[in-house]
């Protein structure tokens, strides 16, 4: 019963034999070779378009350098107040853009308000004192569990584009939009507006590989600098680049990802109607946000359930209640979740 | 006749069937598992001492953010002239530090001469118009294919706390060294005066893991802030672990980097007295430099061997030369190395 | 009828003659001489302690370099959403600490809402992944023309203290709080829990002066070589000290507060009762904050006043409105309030 | 008898006058005032064409601010290797561009050699692991009191516009330098290549002004925004614009330049022939390079003489030396000298 992170999850068979037969042998390093290569097109065909594509180990690496490129370091980069890249990378997007700011904004559902986005990209302020606005980014699937329709990302990177912001997709659970959709990867990316997004593999099973994806290839003039000034052109990056084929071969991704999503979806459906919990949104991709008595949740835990809560103020509440989050993954099973609610249920009568 | 880089080399067995073994299962993210958190006592076991250890991706990481914490952003760094963080990291050591200046100091065989090093650091030019050097890093063993003996080191980090200087050790071929010297790990790294090391595994035979590791904890406070503000923070940290600790297993990293240092003085004995060629110092680790004419670089490379060469000027040469660098690394072969000697010996014909 | 800044206003006589009467002559540059020297001393007496004081020429560089020394790079810099560090630096706070994060704080008549900072204060988030709060600064007088009371400030630094934050007093208008409260600089300072504030002299009558006063000594330990390094080392530094010696001789600097503060005070009785004109707050320092209809604004101007102003949305309103600011100096006089309240009068009738 | 600095000089009459004349009155602050207007068409009459002018208040400030807009945070700018930039900037280049790293380039008389630039522009590397040469900056006149001639700026800019590299000139003597070649300011300026330069002034007579001028103003782009980022957009700048004009106006600029070369002349004569002094290089700007005796050194310090020296090392020496550099400014006078000149010979007697 692991629900407390996507990344706490290993790495899928099939990546792991990938790795495996590729062990051996020479290859040039610092992506000089096939495999990494191989990756443009790879992902050209998945996109559907030509796209410019850099492997980078982590998702912190991939966002902090994909928004590097958009912004001066004298500007602004707007994104969600609940976003991994404002509260999760310790300043990650700072460093490398050299002191660019990283403005938050609200929105119901993890999403981004069109209206507080316009207001905030039109904010001229005072001229040459003042920060402008010079990257937007979202996050697909948010991080409340959600997920953008292809219109609602339109709309955002319409704003953006008209005033002349760069626009980034932070595509950590990328693949689990795409399964909730049943979309192709286009029509959530650059057929709506994304100049440039992190393209996440390692919470879906792969022992550790992001990619940077450029649809806006004049973005990415000076990506293999950055990347390599921040120490991420990784030596043997064929390895990087087999799980990435490893992933996308035999749609992979979705199917790893269809299991998170049905296995969130299971959970949410299991939690609906147990005396004391509170659902906080729907289960689009492969999280589950929930209110519950601390009571209860400590239950669960002493159960054996791994999952991360944090205290919920409700003055109005007969006991103190903990606002937990719930995350599927490739490996989660049915019978995990089945266990969980039952849990659920005993912990509540 | 792969001698163009031991990054070029793959996974070897014992950790690649490491990895297998760890493939599956959960544990929590961003290094808070079992095989992460048992490196410090394994490293403080290796080293004979408590240390700090903190596993990362690529050795430029390593060196940049060991060198960060070594000095404020307008400090000096000073190294050798033909060292990797001047050379090789695109200004990394610059960014991780905030805009630290990295001087190149000169000294035969790739090493710092420690008069060169006692002039920079007693250097303070116009008080508080000048940089201040603030930390020194030697690369051991070095990008010349020498190692620097326990004293030697000690001389010069005797020099750089004279004048409060921090002290960096790269070790990406720290495995080489040690095979080398035959001595313990501790002899030549904080017995010898080194505050902080970069300890590589990649080019010998991980398949992609370092470390860096404090020998001062003092040093470390910011450390994990830096790494996570770097973007090399990652998330399933357990493979990285894993593979630091299949390294140490049976003495692995020991037993490889003697197969490459053994290939590499087979190949330095083989290339003795072939006309033409002009060994350019010993191959007291895996890496062996040679001049030789154009036309026997190009006949070795039409036979198959793969090296690096740079044109080299010799006004007195009867014919264009050519200056390589050949790398053995933990799965060359004798019957590379000899195939390689043949083919040599075929050009000078 | 010049209201539109009191950076606008021009040098004050008194300024302009010890400019005069040290122009000519020898001295050492870069702050050896002993103009500057005297001002350690002179600081002293005025604040009633101990103090590290450090002339600069702008008031960005003051605010920026000070906090620079309260934050490393990864970390936050709590402030008012309406302050000049957060709305007209263009990210020089960023520039100057290497990537701390600004964020804006809410809070009635430009201060810092105390709940509001011991929330942003005690915001641990996740750990390593999030960057900490570090320093808290405040502006006194504030930006919407009001001036804290000690109590006020002394509540604010004991929370910030609470968790380990730096705190600093962006003291532009110092002068005109100083007058305002009829208090010692100490009071609302040092004694009110303030570790470095930016003193400046610019707005109030010198040519080109601020200086960075630190109370608490271990802080200015970098100083110099961060002044240096941001070339806010002005080599003929004398003329700075020149103009601060000047600016507390006589309580120079309070006589032309306290004209700056009456001249507002006068304003401010003046346009009360006007019709159509609402009057945003008291005038506690030497501006003033209306909203008009834009007609009567246009009216102001002319009748040749000059003041900024921005469009004020209000849904209820009969006609648009212009929320407007109005800034008196050291060299603003009676006649000029007069005359434009009575061009107002006549606006509005 | 202050030879120590052109830095520790006054401010001339004629600036002093001119500030005393714009004391009073309002302006718009920041540079929208019609001084600093005006400074764009003044300049551009200076040089012949259209230029894109900013001023600033120091030279180290001119120079890191110019030299951003020349190089991404990656690259490296090349520079003579006893150049202020290098050695006297504390990191301000490393820090304004991001982290760019100054290279210095050897070369006689304080001038760059031109193979050794040729060398260093062509670098290359390996590749994305290199720091690429982006900009080059030469001083005029040098640090060691020479004048480059209009031929030899032209043979450095050709160099680094051959290989792409953007070139600036350190004016902080380009008045000494003008005087001494008699020539148009544009002939040892854009006409020889040279994209933006550091316009000095402080040192010849203002109370603090320098000017970044761009004579490629495509370069200049960004300019407002790294000022205003700096801390460096000085609010009263019509206060820095007013001397400026001062310090055109009748030639000022080149009368004072002329007398503290006439003055260093002098001192080189005076100098020449006296027993134990050996001259460094001619006195083609205002300074004096020598070595003689500490003993004698230290006799003209008693007789009340200030200048720097540093010990110079001379195995063969009889006594030991000292390295002397004296500074003639504007108002230094031929009785300065000769006083000077007549203590060296008594204490060299």
């Amino acid at each position: 019963m692991y629900f407390a992170s996507d990344n706490s999850s290993g790495v899928c068979p099939e990546i792991m034999e990938a790795l495996q037969r590729a062990a051996g042998g020479y290859a040039t390093a610092y992506g000089e070779d096939g495999e990494t290569g191989g990756l443009q097109e790879r992902f050209g065909a998945l996109f559907g378009r030509e796209v410019r594509i850099f492997p980078v180990i982590t998702g912190t690496a991939a966002n902090s350098l994909a928004l590097s490129a958009l912004t001066e370091p004298w500007g602004q980069i707007l994104c969600h107040q609940g976003s991994h890249v404002y509260n999760d990378e310790c300043g990650a997007p700072e460093f490398f853009s050299g002191g660019a700011r990283v403005v938050p904004l609200p929105g119901a559902g993890g999403k981004i308000d069109p209206e507080a986005l316009r207001r905030a990209a039109a904010h001229t302020g005072h001229g040459v004192h003042t920060s402008p606005a010079r990257a937007m980014t979202i996050t697909q699937a948010t991080e409340s569990g959600t997920v953008y329709t292809a219109d609602e990302i339109a709309r955002l990177t319409a704003i953006a584009h008209d005033h002349s912001l760069g626009t980034h997709l932070d595509g950590a659970r990328f693949a689990n939009a795409v399964a909730s959709l049943g979309c192709a990867p286009a029509e959530i990316t650059w057929k709506a507006g994304i100049d440039v997004m992190s393209f996440g593999a390692t919470k879906n099973g792969a022992l550790g590989a992001e990619a940077v994806v450029f649809f806006d290839p004049e973005r990415a003039a000076d990506f293999e600098r950055r990347r390599m000034r921040g120490g991420h052109l990784v030596s043997k990056m064929r390895y990087l680049s087999v799980q990435l084929h490893a992933y996308l071969d035999d749609d992979l991704w979705l199917r790893n990802a269809r299991n998170a999503n049905r296995m969130a979806a299971r959970l949410h459906q299991g939690l609906t109607g147990i005396d004391g919990v509170t659902l906080l949104g729907p289960a689009e991709a492969n999280e589950v946000f929930a209110v519950l008595p601390v009571r209860m949740a400590d239950r669960l835990r002493e159960a054996g359930a791994q999952f991360y809560g944090d205290p919920f103020d409700d003055p109005a509440a007969a006991e103190p209640l903990e606002a937990i989050r719930l995350v599927a993954s490739f490996c989660t099973t049915a019978d995990d979740v089945d266990r969980f609610v039952e849990a659920g249920v005993a912990a509540a009568g």
